[in-house]
């Protein structure tokens, strides 16, 4: 096979699988190549990928060695994408009774779903992550997308028992914004003990309901690697219960009567340029 | 840029943006080659695509012209995938009380999911397609996943209104299975009148909550462009409601006593190497 190729062969097998280790051996026994082609390969592959600000790939030596790419977005990219986010979102068209934002149309775009999995990714991709975690239903899009970039599974909680679902596991947790009493369920055989959850929704207000995947969380002996949201509001009325959280915007005022939306990026943001 | 850089760099590029238009002036601009290289370049992208069996470039000529990229996952690597969800579905592991079988660890790996995407649009790909829609919970990210590779929006019904959702359509519908009237509804603003409409699902038995998104559908005045369910089950107190549908995997037998499971290939098998 000719470098050229190769070349688009390879780039499309890491795009593929992200956070995989793959070996030398591996590439140069699949398109029968030498050791050093395949590296020199590799070199180039590298080089465009942080041109293209998609990530880079990193070096594993040893016998157990080889490549892995690593997504991550580039920091001009992010900042782009928050921008066009926040303007959007900005859209007094977006006004709903009670000063909520209607978003489903932006959470049903596949690419821009796609792109806040990517910058979700680049945040954690520190972090020890097993798994990612969300509740039904709108934060399930974008757990899977940030799971695709990190290469977890992904586990969903609900508010209803299935007879799918098999066993559960459910607690009780107080909504911050409402004070009602809610449920929540996961499915047993879903959690290990001790796995590192990165959980994942598309919205915090108060943050009871990502107190209440924490506390689920603890039935399952698990950790919280991480807590990411796509967008907060503030909420006047009490103190939120979570604060270590990165958020990719910030809805700052809903007003109802000058319909007039504030939208800015959220903390994530410092997190990526820092 | 050299060829080895650009043909990374057009790759990915592809490869992120499926059954987009590219025109070659892009590409020339954005590289800063030829035409005439460019053309190469994309022979040997075309050339590697189907090598991979991740599907082709399409040429459309003309002023408007340019290359699109269509996913279509290869006969063999279909085949491969099929046979071993059967077998992976198989696992008496996976018997829930009633019969019901336990899909949820699978759903949750994105590699999986994405697999079950790619085989979808590859069997949908001839389709006019404008949006893709499913019904809350489970078939949420097979739907994204279809709806990724197909490049277009998902819109998702659910069971309850909510209050972000903003004004929505309901319709009631009968459970093939259960017997009991259910209510489902979805978002006035998600659908524009004329729309043609993919419909993906997890699991269907008599068809009666697919049937429902169809009725749905009728309400907005959109078309049904297909619909495709991962597994469909065997129903023996009741006849089928549906029957235009391609399903991934079937399955045929649940002996609750003897913990036997048989799951054969769907009919998207078929549509695929026919």
């Amino acid at each position: 096979m000719k470098r050229s190729e190769r070349l688009v062969a390879m780039t499309n097998y890491l795009l593929d699988h992200p956070q995989e280790l793959v070996s030398l051996p591996h590439f140069s026994k699949t398109y029968d190549a030498a050791k050093s082609s395949i590296s020199e390969d590799l070199g180039i592959i590298n080089q465009m990928f942080q041109q293209e600000g998609i990530g880079y790939l990193q070096t594993v030596s040893g016998a157990a060695g080889g490549v892995k790419y690593i997504p991550k977005a580039s920091t001009s990219y992010s900042q782009l994408f928050v921008q066009g986010l926040c303007e959007r979102l900005e859209d007094p068209e977006r006004l709903l009774p009670g000063g909520y934002l209607f978003m489903s149309d932006l959470l049903g775009e596949p690419g821009t779903v796609k792109d806040i999995g990517r910058l979700f990714a680049s945040a954690f991709t520190d972090k020890e992550v097993d798994v990612v975690m969300t509740v039904a239903t709108k934060g399930i899009p974008l757990a899977y997308a940030v799971a695709n970039y990190l290469n977890v599974p992904v586990v969903i909680a609900r508010r209803d028992p299935k007879v799918t679902e098999g066993s559960t596991v459910s607690i009780n947790y107080v909504s911050g914004s409402t004070r009602k009493i809610q449920t929540m369920v996961l499915t047993k055989r879903s959690l290990t003990e001790g796995a590192n959850v990165l959980i994942i929704d598309d919205f915090m207000k108060a943050g009871g309901t990502i107190n209440g995947m924490r506390n689920l969380l603890t039935e399952f002996n698990a950790n919280v690697a991480g807590i990411g949201v796509l967008a907060e509001a503030e909420d006047e009325e009490e103190d939120r219960v979570v604060n270590d959280y990165l958020s990719l915007v910030q809805i700052m005022n809903v007003d109802d009567r000058s319909r007039q939306i504030v939208v800015k990026p959220g903390n994530l943001l410092n997190e990526l340029t820092s």
